[in-house]
């Protein structure tokens, strides 16, 4: 037992360095940017307020645990800003990698099981995991509305990028959740200043 | 719906702002204080990892939901050391202002559910909040051990201390992870330059 709690104290003193891994979005007042621990927080939150969202099949309580170690791996990677460019390839190998050393850091038994609940998080073919991945996505575009453009200013991107690189996705888990955001993003496009 | 929406994404936008709220204690590398967000992440992570801590009878899954809601009131009242002075009675009554303000964001059904939850936790009764109470008070027992000392060394907090105002809350609902950290905070006590 006490191993066993030991390896599970390790994890979570481990899991400390997400709140210092940043990404590449502000907080909604634009005063910093949002670190990976807290956004990590705030997705789980949208997925709960926004379960009414979900496909009547997706199972809330597992979009929560997903959401809760999806970004893990930033740990050893870094943040990968979708608007940047990267080779998806070599990320999602070095991910891998992440994953296999964080998770081993568990009990046998919870690595297995939070490893395989990541990895269905990463392939996102489960509802479950496209639900996740919408809500993953919408976080962002939000925090980007609320202040005043964010990422989308810092690298350019069009109104038509954004519905090509997010809006597909976020579509996929919660289409009228992004029905409803696109119309924001319109507003924000298409303002004289924007 | 538009307008539903509207409520949740205000709602969430506003959540924002507990970012921006500081603890006393600090991330394990002491590198800074640790915000509420992201130890609201972090504390919901404790639950997942260490549910074979719970008793039979607690659903993690609740847990989980209160964990993420549990620290909201403190984006208008602020964080409340734990060993700091204040009035509890108070504390107590502005927080209880500020959840009439932040769950009365949402649309009505989900501010009467997410209050309710809220309250639960608050009264610590239900095997539920009491699991959820316990991973609360040791995840900063953990920070204060991985950085030396934290918020012990500020409040110039004695073992015995720790013990009645921490160790009883967390042994309430998780006693044999209090037995396991309670030796960890012997070990820094007693050692000479703690």
């Amino acid at each position: 037992m006490s191993d066993r709690l030991g390896r599970q104290l390790a994890f979570l003193a481990e899991a400390d360095r997400l709140k210092s891994v940043l990404r590449a979005n502000t907080l909604c007042d634009a005063s910093r940017r949002e670190n990976s621990g807290e956004h990590s927080w705030h997705v789980a939150l949208y997925a709960l307020v926004l379960a009414d969202q979900a496909q009547p099949e997706v199972r809330i309580e597992r979009v929560l645990q997903m959401l809760l170690i999806h970004d893990l791996v930033e740990i050893d990677c870094g943040d990968t800003p979708i608007h940047g460019s990267h080779d998806a390839a070599s990320v999602a190998e070095a991910e891998s990698a992440a994953a296999d050393r964080l998770f081993g850091l568990l009990p046998e038994d919870q690595a297995r099981t939070l490893r395989a609940l990541w990895d269905e998080f990463e392939e996102g073919v489960s509802p479950d995991a496209i639900f996740a991945r919408s809500i993953d996505r919408v976080q962002p575009v939000m925090q980007n509305l609320e202040s005043g453009g964010g990422t989308w200013r810092d690298f350019g991107v069009s109104s038509e990028q954004l519905d090509a690189r997010v809006g597909v996705k976020i579509a996929r888990g919660a289409p009228r959740l992004w029905d409803h955001v696109r119309a924001l993003t319109r507003r924000y496009f298409d303002a004289p200043a924007g």
